[in-house]
């Protein structure tokens, strides 16, 4: 039988990116991740993708006239590489209806924040700023409610008296790389059922 | 030195009442809970009073003509026991701006969710409807805003694929009745430094 696939797509550093293919690697994730697509042409994760051995598609908006040309050329790629899910790691560029409806159920991201708390942008500083104890990281599906769609799986960090932003990320960034890799293994084993809002987790067959 | 004292409103079962005063007999809380204050003259938590030996106030919102009314008389009632510590423990009604002020940095009350998420009414079954894997609860100085003062502390909960409202509560219930105490405790041992929204544990002496 063949492997299913999956596509990234990210806009910075790549760290989720690297720890999602290492676990291709040591096979705990049964998928082939066929393409990295990314909006920005400096990113870091490109060159982890020629590591590699994976494809890095640029489609950068701003070479575009207008967002639908760009959300077009997105669709494009996305439909040459067919994945049976798109991955979502530290991608800065709210995606269109189109292809939201295209990925229904197909499509996750990750978010440093337990959702619904901290939504948007510096989740991070928000949960420093509000003095929440409690912070983490949520894998969800991508809804047309940015931050807002079913959620898979959540971890949680402690909140340190010293924390700053930077500490605090990145100790949510360890829980990152750790629970984005198993959501997307438990896509691949079909083991995730979505009802309405909620996510279920198929027992073990 | 004489110890300190606290009040606990509540209006119902009184479950995280017991679970203070219990922790008070034990010698965990380093202070004296002086009185029950509860607006509802059927509420089980007076029962749990009278068998700890603490007096129970009833001051009823119905009795009164308005709410200003009745505030002058939970005032009044709480000026007569005087305590350092308010603790609002399941109290189904919300306090005035007087009250409010009055206690700031010396009333306390417990959320069963992590705010900022899941704020008023029913919060585990609003965790549940969204579909959350991480809910938990607050403990939190009391503010002018519903569920939105200083977080002293927080528990978390994994939400399990077959909870309901009654089983996820239950087990956020359990974690309650532990972390309460906790605060309240070391509210007593003056560790708790309050700046701006966040709450810092000072060191152990």
């Amino acid at each position: 039988m063949n492997k299913g696939t999956f596509v990234v797509l990210a806009s910075g550093r790549g760290s989720n990116f690297q720890a999602i293919i290492d676990r291709v690697s040591d096979g705990y994730i049964n998928a082939v991740c066929t393409s990295l697509i990314t909006d920005n042409p400096d990113a870091y994760a490109i060159l982890r993708a020629k590591d590699a051995g994976i494809p890095a598609e640029v489609v950068s908006y701003r070479t575009f006239p207008d967002k639908n040309m760009y959300e077009n050329a997105l669709l494009a790629t996305l439909a040459r590489y067919n994945p049976d899910l798109v991955v979502l790691a530290g991608y800065m560029r709210l995606l269109g209806e189109r292809i939201v409806d295209l990925y229904k159920g197909k499509m996750m991201n990750i978010h440093p924040s337990l959702l619904p708390a901290f939504q948007g942008l510096h989740a991070q500083r928000q949960a420093l700023m509000y003095g929440t104890k409690v912070a983490g990281c949520t894998v969800h599906f991508v809804t047309h409610d940015m931050d807002a769609g079913p959620v898979i799986m959540q971890r949680t960090v402690q909140v340190l008296d010293d924390d700053d932003e930077e500490s605090l990320s990145e100790r949510i960034l360890i829980e990152e790389h750790q629970v984005f890799p198993e959501a997307i293994k438990l896509f691949f084993e079909k083991k995730l059922l979505i009802k309405g809002r909620r996510v279920f987790l198929l027992p073990r067959t």
